[in-house]
């Protein structure tokens, strides 16, 4: 059952309690819109007035309000808005065990009760962890661990010995411990070098649909704990991530490169082999970092500035063409005087 | 029976018809080298040399031709073969209904007669239009709508809560509906925001191979009718895609980022979350749009700047060392005669 | 049996021997840990200390160590490890024929003896070529061929007519002809131009996991032997890339493209269409070339110049609000005096 009172949602996000906490509340709801037994939110002061004449049960605000509803105050409206959303909009998680019969597993396999298994699913050699959901067409290969409660969507497909903590979640067509991408060169072609590192994902890592991590050549790919990765990225052979780094879409990690933790990238980001990005970093869309970059702080463009120059930057790259044109007649200038 | 006579041809082009309209052709060929049973096309003078000597029984062509060929005159050679060709290579289309017996199907599920589904898929409690053709291994979830005649190549994944119209053909390992890249940090690390929304996609859709849709947060991302995106492209959540817009493959529009009708964009453009592209905007490849574009026309660039300017930034950079060279130098100067 | 004597190895890596050849060595090792039934590799000084106390029975070097190690003096040790590391970790090949019961495989289909085919595979009226091993979840057509002992990883889609020849290795989630993006405008919607053309791909070949390769219009899409294309990239219909040719993850090669032998492209490099790169073309990393490239030489940006002055343009970007800062001052001067 995911009704919950007001007050014990105060609780769940730590927040001050103003008005009725005995009121049940079952789900989100628009306060515009809803009913008592829901939970709304206002972010911005053009929901004020909203919120004067809302039905809902309870607020979520960070300001107190004008309104008949319960309010539960909070320094963080998106952070208390994930934590009640995710209450009643849950991860999908098996309680009860279900494999379906189309699924193909290993008589080796290592499959914790209660998992679910849904159809079409391949599972090798490996360890499945209590409360797994292990969607449609899922393949796993050998010596792969997962830890608890992880998701995969359809069509993820993980090769041997990749292992995962708890709560990892993988959407569709993500490919995990795909080879690393290393030839060795001789006379024009290439000899293919051996991937037999494997990937170390860490607790609470989400990867976004068709996003690719490479196995290692000889140690592991590292992804630590509370990263998030969106969708189509692409993690080369023995990079390593650190704790709680954020990437959106596109962005792109050579091969063994470091990444630091909590480091925040914007999409089609990207750093090349072998360098480090410190902790703490973030990176605007589209930056490229061809270097290591030491220091935290806010970089972006190609090369990475700080943020500020990176905007005086653009405005001068619109002024280019005229630049060099003034440059161009003072030379011819020069010349003629010659 | 796809066979046609060139009268029936020269009326679905739309073309003027010169010579035997009563001949019957049975498909596309080469001017060179096909029979009379074959229609084939002129769109460039090098080849009116060899429509002087062809043995097609027709020939597509903007310019009246020496050629012993029947001759459908249009205005715009492209679209005339578009659709011939298309009469004689349709999109597949299910004309009897033919479902795996490997496929998993929920009891709830409302299919409608006559479609195609192929060893291995998996629809959930959805409904399917008559003359969809669903391939091996596509998964789609709950809560699914598919018009008529739509197509999903092998390993489509279509999550729950997407709604599509006719006509929508999604190539392989496309993911729809996954998860919107949101999260709330809390003392660096980070809460998911589960994603309530869903997709809605027009008819006459086509997405590439590879190419990810997340759903809304809240409201649902919306692809309009006609639009056309190709292969690894990402589009984010809470995104609009006007009616009728193209982007070629590698493009990616953050989220609730809201595109105009009409664009169209070359490979690897993208735009930044909140903003605004106006109806009728041609980017060109590799545009970056970390701002609103308020007025149609053609764009290339990151900045992104009218395409005439472009061009000279591109030709301003391969000088710019010289041009700092000498600025550097005049500061040294400078200094020096301080 | 994998194991080989020192002097087999030897002779594999055509290296000179010295010291006792006939130990038998069963894998690679570590040379500070590993016992005498491995061999290690020496390619750097800072492990030259490491080998003088090490254990193993055998290494790979470019230079005579003081160690009691058997060493095989090759002129390059990561050629000799490519070879060694292959011996002991092959790619899967086929030497017993298995077929999971759950693959779907046309009656018409023609495969070789041996071959695997996995869970879930998918093949239709094709010829696969002995030694081939299907994995789990493929999805194969019609009237393609695949030569002998290719790896297709899972969740790998192939349309109709694909040609591949031998060793061709397809990782997780590649799609292999799919249609190319071509539409003919008409008042403002689009009419789909079928794809009539197949893709040919020659010996050797590797895709990287999500990468998508498209069917021709007309003709075909042509990788040449030898090319190694990372993850996540995409080579558009009617491309053509030549022999040896190597891509690094993200890149993308639109339609007509011609992109010759032995070229070496960084990460998220880009060619428009309908242009030529000549042979023996190095691109760095995030390259976009426009324009053909006819030398062959190392470029690097956008627009591609010779890497040395890409570095010196990188480092003047960086400079460029000062520079502008002091053009628009002398401006506002000039207009002051007017």
């Amino acid at each position: 059952m995911t009704e919950l009172s007001v007050r014990a949602l105060a609780e769940m996000v730590g927040g001050r309690l103003i008005g009725d906490g005995e009121r049940m509340i079952r789900g989100l709801g628009d306060l515009r819109t809803a009913g008592p037994e829901a939970v709304g939110f206002v972010r911005d002061p053009r929901y004020h007035e909203a919120a004067r004449g809302t039905k809902v049960g309870a607020l979520l605000t960070d300001h107190e309000l004008a309104t008949d509803a319960a309010q539960i105050l909070v320094a963080d409206v998106d952070v208390a808005y994930a934590k009640v959303a995710s209450h009643f909009h849950p991860m999908p998680r098996a309680i009860a065990h279900r494999v379906h019969p189309t699924a193909v597993i290993d008589p080796e396999a290592t499959i914790e009760a209660p998992v679910q298994i849904g159809p079409h699913a391949v599972i090798g050699r490996s360890r499945i962890g209590a409360g797994c959901v292990i969607m449609a067409s899922v393949t796993i290969g050998d010596d792969v661990e997962l830890g608890r409660d992880c998701v995969l969507f359809p069509q993820v497909t993980i090769y041997d010995r990749v292992r995962a903590g708890d709560r990892f979640y993988a959407h569709g067509s993500c490919v995990i411990g795909s080879d690393g991408f290393g030839y060795a060169p001789e006379r024009g072609s290439w000899h293919k070098v051996p991937q037999l590192g494997g990937v170390v994902i860490g607790d609470d890592v989400e990867l976004g649909a068709g996003t690719v991590i490479d196995r290692g050549a000889m140690n592991d790919t590292v992804i630590g704990s509370g990263c998030k990765i969106d969708n189509l990225c692409h993690i080369a052979h023995n990079a390593q991530i650190g704790e709680n780094t954020v990437m959106a879409a596109g962005c792109m990690v050579a091969g063994s490169a470091k990444v630091g933790k909590n480091n925040l990238w914007g999409g089609r980001s990207a750093c090349a082999g072998h360098i480090t990005i410190a902790d703490g970093v973030r990176l605007g869309g589209g930056t490229n970092a061809l270097r290591s970059i030491r220091e935290p702080g806010e970089y972006m463009g190609y090369p990475p500035v700080e943020k500020k120059r990176f905007v005086r930057i653009q405005k001068a790259i619109v002024d280019l063409p005229e630049m060099r044109a003034e440059w161009v007649e003072s030379h011819e200038e020069t010349n003629g005087e010659a």
